[in-house]
């Protein structure tokens, strides 16, 4: 069996594109069509070709079936110049790219040594014996040049056809990113020669897109014609992306650096970072510089607020415990709310959160405490309070403050939205307020 | 401005397709390409799809821009009789979606009242003022039509164009897949004669798919033709998935739940549900039927086996409270561990959750309780505890038990397999043993 000849891609004849070229991401596999597995491997890909200023048309997820995948390729090539492939190189019968790509390519699978000896040393090395079907992993279309899977049995493959470029990787996560990194990135960059692309992030929270769109509306129509601004919003949350393309100035992510203070100027109070963060990180980040210990006094959060600030690694520098207070005894006996203010206003009140945060700042001699009670639903409505109120309570050594929300997206959402609100609460006081540590 | 006249789906022709149509998924968003946000959409309707026996053809993800939206809207309906398109429907200038279907289909944006009056009421609900484009939400092409949103000010949007339906929905993923389930879903199987497809489900937590594999391979080996099993493996627990479909013999379902008893002969130990439901509601059905009331102490988890427990409606009828206990002090002052206990064997060991769990029974005054301590990760690491070493307790009147595991997920993961742990733990012991009531 003759050995597969690469041609390397310096050799590839240069493609007629002077603008950079556009990028389709085609993902092969049954299990997602089904939705037996999320498709985490195309944002990865768009993510990592927006860096180097490669843009993807199309992402398509396909079939096993051949035919299905034959068509897939003859539509990816018509809108882009780059087809990156990932799935179906795995050893198990159904997954058969490579045999696709071999025939579409009128080629014909080969043994390629170098891949034959790693696959080889991979089984020595896990003490494994070694199958045919394991062998086959090393057999390649003859056209292609392979790429080198370091942690992986299936090897990657460059096709350069017609002046597209097709490359199969696996679709295991891991894999496929590994020869993103290793090749894949570095062949395009410099195969194409691309001005990049800037982003530019701020993260907000507690004012909804339509009403920062209406804060920002000048602003956005006043941005140059290279920078464009996208609403990404999540949870309560809106992340503002601008994304700046080459317009031939020098300093394009400085220029649009300099947006910022005008934006600042119409909705600061809700930009809690101008960097990929959560918020839970930019309150950790305020608690660490102003050196606050923080505590948290729940109800129909059952633990999520806490869970939220404990998920920042490093949070046990200022976060010290919390209290799940869900029946009314455990809010009277752990945190020191009074009878006669549950019997009175009730445990969902803005009276009731209040003594929460207080009594959970002492007990757990915290310089800041959060207190939250809602009625999260579909159960638990009284004749005062409709499900989905949510009193929320903020408790430093300078000042006590309260609100009450009411919310109606259903039990689980509600205290999505419920934790999300009390923990803008925490950050916007954190913010604003001269809180002074307990120690001092 | 006329009101859109809707043709109910009913009046709708019916298409000429003795088989079921293949259906084509197309999510919408510069953000998807980006690699931003990972499209869950996709994989949530592909899911619901296969349960009413429908195929996803292709998955499609394309930009915002209009040119592109309608070339990938050409080629959807070539290769399959449903479109189902998800995001651009939000009030923001990136999203024009419902303008490209519009002039698509040939038709214009039309005031729906009754969706304006809804989303008045979604503003008054909310006490905020209502904006100018929070009012276009209500606009839809003439000729859909409308799929009221419970959850969303987006409705959908019902196309019936020659022979091929296309629906289009909010990306936001709570409110796409309240369309689904209200809308979507029945009306593809009331206008398609689709032969029923029946679903058996069992839930396992606590042992791995491949492992449990093994121990049914003679059993999944013995499945009728017509009976197939998938393994939908999700966070250290695993739902069985027995699909059937129609042989012309009569109750599918009967002979299809026949079956269980084998398997339960096989991983009954494994199995707390068979019906689609979760963990801790499992947990909460053994609580009620035995009457008994649970607490929790927590330290690296921070809040989430609570608020796991308290994600079921209802569950105020068993679940009192819990302690996050994230600082010794808190451990040792909420929870009574001794210090003595705390030197000798750290925050992270089985004498110390021991100690916790009793603790937090006696406390929170419940019947069981349980504790979990950890080291999440990337830091915290000790001479003698390596990160992602977990210790669980759990304690009732009767006994009080201890494990240790040693996870390696890196922080966020190593969390939810410790919480997912605990409640395993918990159920199997609930399943177990005799536990009575304090109160009896």
């Amino acid at each position: 069996m003759p050995t597969a000849q690469p041609t390397p891609a310096s050799n590839a004849p240069q493609l007629p594109h002077a603008a950079p070229p556009d990028v389709e991401i085609m993902t092969i596999g049954d299990e997602l069509l089904y939705g037996q597995v999320i498709d985490t491997n195309s944002a990865f890909m768009g993510q990592e070709l927006g860096k180097i200023g490669l843009r993807v048309r199309q992402i398509s997820s396909v079939s096993d079936r051949a035919d299905e995948i034959v068509a897939a390729l003859d539509q990816a090539r018509q809108r882009a110049q780059v087809v990156l492939i990932t799935g179906g190189l795995g050893p198990t019968k159904d997954d058969l790219t490579k045999h696709v790509l071999a025939r579409y390519f009128g080629s014909e699978l080969v043994m390629h040594e170098p891949t034959l000896r790693h696959v080889e040393e991979i089984f020595k090395r896990f003490q494994r014996p070694m199958l045919d079907v394991n062998r086959q992993q090393a057999l390649v279309p003859a056209n292609c040049e392979v790429l080198h899977n370091a942690v992986g049995t299936a090897p990657g493959m460059w096709f350069s056809d017609q002046g597209t470029i097709f490359v199969s990787m696996p679709g295991v996560p891991f894999e496929m990113k590994r020869l993103m990194t290793d090749h894949v990135l570095p062949r395009l960059q410099a195969q194409f020669h691309i001005a990049p692309i800037e982003h530019v992030v701020v993260m907000t929270a507690g004012l909804g897109e339509s009403f920062l769109a209406k804060q920002i509306e000048d602003w956005e129509d006043a941005l140059p014609a290279n920078i464009k601004l996208a609403y990404l919003p999540s949870f309560g949350a809106v992340r503002l992306r601008l994304t700046g393309s080459d317009d031939g100035l020098p300093d394009l992510r400085g220029r649009m650096l300099a947006l910022l203070p005008a934006l600042r100027e119409r909705i600061g109070e809700y930009i809690f970072a101008e960097e990929e963060t959560t918020l839970e990180a930019a309150i950790g980040q305020l608690l660490l510089a102003k050196g606050l210990t923080v505590g948290t006094a729940e109800s129909c959060t059952g633990g999520m607020v806490a869970q939220r600030l404990t998920s920042v690694s490093g949070s046990s520098a200022y976060f010290r415990g919390g209290i799940v207070a869900y029946h009314n005894d455990i809010k009277q006996q752990e945190l020191g709310v009074k009878s006669e203010t549950l019997a009175e206003f009730g445990a969902v009140s803005e009276a009731t959160v209040r003594e929460m945060a207080e009594g959970a700042r002492h007990r757990l001699g915290v310089d800041v405490a959060v207190a939250i009670s809602g009625i999260a639903g579909p159960t638990g409505a009284t004749e005062t309070k409709k499900v989905g109120t949510v009193c929320l309570a903020y408790s430093d050594a300078t000042q006590t403050i309260t609100r009450e929300y009411v919310l109606d997206r259903g039990r689980a959402l509600n205290t999505e939205y419920a934790a999300q609100s009390m923990l803008t609460m925490l950050r916007q006081q954190l913010a604003q307020a001269e809180v002074r540590p307990l120690q001092v």
